[in-house]
């Protein structure tokens, strides 16, 4: 298999059980009807999953089958459609294209959309507490505190925080390299964080998955960035341009189109490094971290 | 202490283990400043503190001291009041005043308010999945999965959304019941149930107090609807006559001023009446469930 049918493999399994999960049939009750359609509008609508892969994959580093592994994917990917469900909002970027389609305030409307974003929230939590998702309740209880402390005020939200305020400021680097990290850095590294807990990985080894993964993090938003300047609007499936209209600071605008590409492949290749301990087995990580860095959309 | 006093000395408790939470020293990481105050004028504004004091009086009745049930009902405020604060947003209810002051999205902006509901319902999640909350992963597993069950989309959210799709239609009274049970009666029966998870209760205590909540939730539901047709806005802090302006159906309108007020005795007997088998113990809880039908705010 090559790495591309690997990862399209892999979203098609986590699309299957976030499909199951989002029947509304495996809860005790059932949702309303219209909130539920509308989530899985937002959660079944595409997507590279690569939240979910990166989880599958580093669990798989220490012998986790596929198979154990996606509930906590489905439950990340939760909360990555949800961040996008609210960062679409009119009060938030205002977007009405999101992986090719309309964003849910546009299909549904903009209550409805907010009563997504809590929802998928929530049920992350309600998954990953789910005692099918492993049978330890401690192992339940880390994978729990991981998602809420990577997605949460000194995570994901915060950094969505800082880029409100930093609109129409000029950011210093490092203070772009901040928000970024808790904005689109701190669920990236859960993802390799969550398959090294479902693995019951020694903490050597989860030390190194960190690791990766805060790197592989830094090298997705910058290729993010660099596509947002150089990329196809068509086969990324959303605007271009939008952070240079919007007036955001990114990585690429402060140090520049060439520096700001060296830096990518320089990430790129400390992020492979840090697998250096698994030897082969991290092969499809660090075929991950090529990939992530130069893809085209 | 009067029953008045012990309300307001929990919520004094409630709001010192708020702010606590809030200040942002707790976890590994900080959060950034303009999210954290936003949270906590969101958090630390008052209100009652109803549900963390039933969560605190429910778990004392299995011997739970106050000061190990104030986590988890700290927890549940956090989700309480993330609610109101995505309920007040322009693209929901578009309020400007609540618990007498300017609602998060006024005070700050929306962008913020958004993300302050998301920060808090997060950070419940994470309050609970914390060792401190209880030592035992599995106990702490039970609270997680519960308040993601009551507040998710087959609960306070679902309820939410039949809210919406209710504006203009006319309900029928059960319908209305259904919408009343998840929107707000979910979390109120939460409150009971985790002061019965963190207290290891019996079955046959936890179906006792699963009932209470049931009951007291219609019962809170119910006095509210009446208190917004005959109550006196500086009292409630919020604009009275609003269901009424939105054309929202409610059991007093299906139902009419007096057999509404029938039904809010009725409801506060059965509530009382389901608490036989605590004895003398339950006395404070039955207290509540006066004050809950009969407050003026």
């Amino acid at each position: 298999m090559t790495f591309d049918e690997r990862l399209r493999a892999g979203a098609a399994r986590v699309q299957e059980r976030l499909a199951d999960f989002l029947s509304g049939t495996r809860g005790p009750a059932s949702p309303p009807d219209r909130l539920a359609e509308a989530m899985r509008y937002a959660a079944l609508g595409g997507g590279k999953r690569l939240r979910p892969f990166l989880l599958v994959e580093s669990a798989a580093l220490f012998g986790v089958r596929q198979e154990n592994a996606l509930d906590a994917a489905a439950a990340l990917e939760c909360v990555h459609t949800y961040s996008l469900v609210h960062d679409d909002l009119p009060g938030m970027d205002d977007d009405a294209l999101r992986r090719g389609r309309e964003t849910v305030h546009i299909a549904y409307d903009e209550a409805t959309a907010i009563l997504v974003g809590d929802g998928l929230l929530t049920l992350a939590f309600e998954i990953l507490a789910t005692p099918e998702t492993h049978s330890d309740p401690a192992v339940r209880g880390e994978l729990i505190l991981g998602l809420a402390r990577a997605s949460g005020w000194a995570g994901m939200a915060g950094g969505q925080s800082l880029d409100l305020e930093a609109e129409g400021r000029t950011l210093r680097a490092d203070e772009i390299r901040h928000l970024q990290a808790l904005k689109t850095g701190a669920l990236i590294q859960y993802a390799c964080a969550a398959g090294a807990i479902l693995g019951r990985a020694s903490g050597q080894d989860r030390a190194a998955l960190d690791a990766f993964g805060r790197l592989l993090g830094q090298a997705f938003q910058l290729a993010d960035d660099l596509l947002d300047v150089t990329g196809d609007e068509a086969k990324m499936g959303k605007r271009a341009g939008k952070d240079g209209d919007a007036g955001k600071a990114t990585l690429v605008s402060v140090l520049g189109l060439e520096p700001a590409h060296a830096e990518l492949l320089r990430l790129e290749g400390e992020a492979i490094a840090a697998l250096d301990r698994f030897g082969e087995r991290a092969d499809v990580l660090r075929e991950t971290a090529r990939f992530v860095s130069r893809r085209e959309h």
